[in-house]
């Protein structure tokens, strides 16, 4: 609910709340027979009294808007001023259908959390903070954009001088050989996953992903109806004999990578293990999916070869975006791959959302072949860097042994083990009480008693408070 | 395939063609065991001589890159040059899976032919052409348009500051009274389509729209298992009461109607019919989804008023579109209903692809409400009403007793009879060799015979010609 009560106003905040209740039901935005949300909740979310929501609803009662009954709590009447006393729309039967699962109800949670706080400390958004986005070039980015002559539908893959843009970026940046008809332009990362797991899979096939993998957070895997595995990553990522033998007893249709500064471990999966997640899934005709969102925020001397570079067989599905290194909101990723599953995929996107806008990828275009853009990558590596330090530091000073993790060389998050019995539902709670956000383990498809923590949405004068505010959680419990 | 040979080029053709092909399959575009498009396919797409191709093919064999098999066709070798002698991805098997059907061959084949024709003559696209997109006010409007100060992940529902916009519009353009937390921005109304129909129905639901009707072309609705009953439409839309005896034979769980300028037939719904709907509606527990694309695109004095303008009960999901009255690339529409819905569809796009780009939501943002807009209306309707006389005109000089159709006052299209006993397929055929694109009846689940003529995507100048073209292909068959 984004509606405030204005606390400057004239008006007693009580009938500001009735008449904003009374208006959603006027506009059928509350329609006859769905339940308000309890007094104690809808006192939370609007910041308020609990005995102030008490006095509107009875007012709402009064005045036949609403029926209470006991137990079963605030119903919109049925009856609304006597002009419908007919039968409405059961909403709940159809919301509680279809084929989509509903978001991880921690996730939400945490989600929420996020929105409602006005001075938190957000270690759980994967995204880079405010400051780090280059809003001021994007937007002189889109001046300087050639309008193309004609804003009719776009090609099904994406504006065409955007994908050779991309196919042209996939060479300099990751050693990648592709030509514009193999790309697909999407909605993100997430498209591309959601139209891989739509398109060339089916319910009751078997797929594996790492353990722990960003991909236990996605409800579009098990909305699918896919049987998921987990590929355990140790020091060096996944070891690819584990895809044999899970072939062999599941039958595993598709692999899912996230190779370079994986989500969340931070983890590098090594050349040579590269090299035979390629030949296994060459001979086992098994395709991989490489997500590959974080390698260009590396703090090493090296860059990581995506596996898709060693590909010469069209078995690899290479995912790449523009979330974390440009701005999340832009919402630009891509797919490449062999054209017969380019086709099929922008087929399919045709029917979900008749393509994407054309003017992210304007935008984008002109952005990634300017001479800014890597002026800011490098800003943003050694940013990202000192954010990283700060948060090492402040884990060495102020939580010390209660937690183990590895120093990750790129990307935007560090993996803890906390080392001692903790209850991952318990300790979310224990953090938003104290303002501090982190993603737990159990989102990951991993045991209680690990933290994701993001060091890049938050301010490095700000990340040694958020740990110590961690810390006092942590002792709560 | 976007590539075109270079006839300038010192290179001979069937030289720039190997290499292309050989550069596929190195990069894994083409992948070993796929197959090449037939000689006589590919020399049509790439508009050579068929000997070309055969010449290609010939030393693409020789090299070892391809193999041919009599019936078979030609297949990328799966030795490629000895050095992977193993298995690969089968990707056929992967891509004749999944939930989506492919779209409908007859409309692919039209948007190819259309894609290839270079002075063809659009009746088929449902869009403006290039000269009525308000292109230099939106590239201004965003250099003024404010941006956010964070452009991380935003609200599932779409930018608030827009949303609030949109609410505001359907007031002033609809009398739709709303409040932003009601609406879902989406890409188009495509992907409000395809959120119903994926979070609120399930495979065997049975759902009524149009007959005919655009939502025949659409394969989300076959792609999703529904079962579908059509509404005979007369001059005044649909008759209501046939909502009634459907519902009481087959259950219907949904009502998809586009009750202004209906696609394709340019009808009106009464206002009388309206708030039968409505009653029918409330009465049985049915939702209406009311799509609305055409409504400012009026050529009369009065504005219909949308069956959602009506509604008290919530039972209206209202899908607005800004494709058909700014620019069908800028991908932005939206969806209203009640809150238990809209929260639903949106959490359910969040896992489609993570939501919308900031980037149109600002740039219509700023346009929808600025002054331009309303001038850029006025200037879209005198345009449209003009191209739409000038085909009355040439229909009727040209066409005369050979088809009937009814003036509509408002919209995109003209809908056509024919007649004489003619098979659509054949008749897109003949259209294609003459240069002449239109969409058939068929495609919009309706007998042989018809044709949706779009008046809008032609200069004025050129609509004369397409109709005598269209004559002559008709004459032919």
């Amino acid at each position: 609910m984004e509606w405030k009560v204005n606390r400057e106003a004239d008006k007693p905040l009580y009938q500001q709340i009735f008449e904003f209740i009374e208006e959603k039901i006027a506009y059928g935005e509350f329609p006859p027979g769905s339940l308000l949300p309890s007094e104690r909740k809808l006192a939370e979310q609007l910041n308020v009294n609990r005995m102030t929501i008490v006095h509107v609803y009875d007012e709402l009662q009064a005045s036949g808007l609403v029926q209470r009954k006991k137990g079963s709590g605030t119903q919109v009447s049925t009856h609304k001023w006597g002009v419908l006393p007919k039968g409405v729309t059961n909403w709940r039967k159809y919301v509680e259908g279809g084929s989509f699962l509903p978001t991880y109800p921690l996730i939400r949670h945490i989600r929420e959390a996020a929105k409602r706080m006005e001075n938190g400390f957000d270690l759980a958004s994967g995204e880079l903070s405010a400051d780090l986005f280059p809003t001021r070039i994007l937007q002189s980015s889109f001046t300087k954009a050639l309008f193309p002559d004609d804003l009719g539908y776009e090609h099904p893959q994406g504006h065409l001088p955007f994908r050779e843009t991309v196919a042209a970026y996939m060479k300099s940046y990751h050693h990648i050989d592709t030509t514009s008809s193999s790309v697909l332009i999407t909605s993100g990362a997430q498209q591309a996953l959601y139209l891989l797991t739509q398109c060339l899979l089916s319910p009751g096939d078997a797929i594996a992903f790492e353990a722990p993998s960003y991909c236990y957070s996605l409800p579009l895997f098990q909305s699918t109806g896919l049987r998921i595995f987990g590929l355990q990553v140790d020091a060096h990522g996944i070891n690819p004999d584990d895809i044999v033998s899970l072939h062999r007893k599941h039958q595993i249709r598709m692999v899912f990578l996230n190779p370079t500064y994986q989500n969340p471990t931070g983890t590098v999966l090594t050349d040579k293990r590269r090299k035979k997640v390629l030949e296994i899934s060459t001979e086992l005709g098994i395709p991989i999916v490489e997500d590959d969102p974080f390698s260009l925020l590396s703090f090493e001397d090296k860059s990581h070869s995506p596996i898709k570079s060693f590909d010469e067989s069209g078995n690899v599905l290479y995912i790449g975006s523009l979330s974390k290194v440009v701005a999340s909101s832009l919402r630009i990723g891509w797919l490449i791959g062999p054209q017969s599953v380019i086709n099929r995929l922008a087929d399919a996107r045709q029917q979900m959302d008749f393509g994407l806008s054309i003017f992210p990828q304007l935008i984008a275009n002109q952005f990634i072949q300017s001479t800014e853009f890597p002026k800011h990558l490098k800003i943003l590596r050694q940013e990202l860097l000192d954010r990283r330090n700060e948060m090492i530091s402040a884990l060495q000073e102020i939580l010390d042994e209660k937690v183990d993790f590895t120093v990750p060389n790129g990307g935007l998050h560090i993996w803890c083990k906390i080392n001692q019995n903790v209850d991952d539902q318990q300790l979310v709670e224990e953090g938003i009480k104290n303002n501090i956000l982190f993603m737990p383990g159990s989102v990951y498809g991993f045991p209680n008693g690990y933290a994701r923590f993001t060091y890049a949405r938050l301010k490095r004068e700000s990340i040694n408070e958020a740990i110590s505010r961690f810390a006092d959680a942590l002792s709560r419990i």
